[in-house]
């Protein structure tokens, strides 16, 4: 089942959309938000495939799915909680400043609260004040959870996980630095998130989903180049169950919280830092990590940060080359009031 | 105005409350939820106060408000967002532990982003799976925001404020060295926070509030004896406007945040660190700033921090000793799955 939220109001209107996301239809007959279909997961969910299953056979009312009329699935969620799990970015990083990663990186996920009040829809463009804050993208895969108890076992870690999609986690890197180092996390350094399309059931990945990890290419283009092609399931230190019990290990989740697995990040072929796609690697989900592998290669960063009129494209496409989520599309742009 | 939500499914029901606390109006005719209210300020306040009106005059039909029946007043939340106002507080614990204070946490303020998804009503427990955590409290003062513009000016978020409570913003102090040190903030530090039973409008605090600072005593209860009274207005080194336009620097915020300005802390007459209530100082708002205390003067913290079967009370008394906000009162508990 694939979900979308059409702009509407503050939390937009629910609809099922279809697995080749050419149609949808309304379902706020079942749910008039995502949030409620949450809220009421099991009553909500054999309804909304009811709904699915008479889509995929033209026996409902539908139109064409435009993702420029999407909202983010949640247009805004009461919590957003980012793991970094591919701790081989988190490594990068810090070599290229002559940093030691601590052991504990690779046993005790980093995780941080993230701005979750208003999200931007998946064609909405990365609005900011200021250019030179060092505008980033972060390409990630997210699961959007049920309920979760406090001490919740890995088993119904996994359990808790309803729906997948990708986000851009924009950050702004010459923020980050100043601010992380007052070690409270991030407030400043990230701006409003945008989500893909759609968010997905589990299954719509089939064989690519084993409950734990996505083993798919996530791909990112800058300007219309290919950018980033890692695999989301290699190199992913912590796993979504791990990074959910992780989080829930002092208070419960509520339905609707989005869990991040962080910048998504391989190690080349070699075991060493990724290459650029120009070069044969599979590139980066960031530039913070393209200007690290740079400076360890050559001395000093050499790609800029994005700037205003650049344009960013995050997608993903299952075995058979088709786009599961949709995709991120966004201009970079300098904000203007409403 | 004062508002509450009765428990009543995931975001609890709209309730009038008079200024006396004794009695409360339905107020679901008007906004089923606060955060409806809130999502539409401008039409529901008017007639939100209509509601006040008729209750004070006894004109609409009310019953006795028991605080124990009541959620948080926003029982989730799509922003929570809580900076560190009374740098005193953390010019003490540094100094506890031999640290400077860098000249920056002077002029830009620490915050972060904390768990919103599922507060505790205000007389709802402090459970958590493990005492060994370290728990405690912290009584602030907070604000509830309408929507804030990206790189709002001082004025404008001035403006912004609609409502204003306390909180109490439990802490696992065993926890949260080892986490703060990864850089990221907080998480499993810090468990579901607990607000006054009510919310009010600035108008309620009359004089004390200035619109930027609230100028009354915070009180806080340990097992029933006086643990803390620190002037709110006093040594708070960032306002509330100051707070809001930085957590605004780079995103607009959307209605239903909610802005804390930290533990409150007070210098003692002498300019030193603040004494215990029972050696005639103005005490504390958490266990953590005793205990550093207690270091600078004794060479080691001698207060434990909160037990399974300790209680805490938060309040705050107007000028004429009436409880403004009603009191958070907690029993701390082993938690136990519902």
């Amino acid at each position: 089942m694939k979900l979308a939220s059409l702009k509407h109001g503050r939390d937009g209107r629910l609809v099922v959309v279809s697995k080749d996301l050419s149609r949808c239809a309304d379902a706020s007959a079942v749910a008039p938000t995502l949030q409620a279909a949450l809220d009421d997961w099991d009553a909500a969910a054999p309804r909304l495939n009811e709904i699915a299953d008479a889509l995929a056979e033209n026996r409902i009312a539908h139109r064409p799915f435009d993702p420029a009329l999407c909202a983010s699935p949640l247009p805004r969620a009461y919590q957003w909680l980012d793991g970094s799990a591919y701790v081989n970015h988190v490594a990068l990083v810090r070599k290229a400043r002559g940093a030691e990663v601590p052991a504990s990186f690779w046993t005790d996920p980093l995780m941080y609260q993230g701005g979750s009040d208003c999200f931007v829809g998946p064609r909405d463009p990365i609005a900011t004040l200021d250019e030179s804050w060092g505008i980033d993208l972060e390409a990630e895969v997210v699961v959007i959870l049920g309920d979760v108890p406090m001490g919740a076992s890995r088993e119904e870690a996994a359990n808790a996980i309803r729906l997948v999609m990708l986000v851009n986690d924009v950050t702004l890197r010459n923020i980050t630095g100043p601010e992380l180092a007052k070690g409270f996390g991030f407030v400043q350094s990230k701006p409003a998130s945008a989500f893909t399309p759609v968010a997905v059931t589990p299954d719509e990945l089939g064989q690519a989903f084993d409950g734990a990890k996505v083993d798919l290419p996530l791909l990112s283009f800058v300007n219309g180049k290919p950018f980033g092609k890692p695999v989301c399931g290699n190199d992913m230190t912590f796993d979504f169950p791990t990074l959910i019990a992780h989080a829930a290990k002092t208070r419960a989740l509520c339905a609707g919280t989005i869990l991040g697995a962080g910048t998504v990040s391989n190690r080349d072929v070699g075991g060493g830092p990724g290459k650029p796609i120009d070069e044969g690697g599979l590139g980066y989900s960031c530039i913070a990590e393209q200007r690290t592998v740079e400076t360890i290669r050559l001395g000093k960063p050499v790609t800029p940060f994005l700037k205003f009129g650049d344009k960013v494209r995050i997608e993903m496409l299952d075995r058979q080359g088709r786009s599961v989520f949709g995709a991120i599309e966004q201009d970079v742009v300098r904000y203007v009031r409403t």
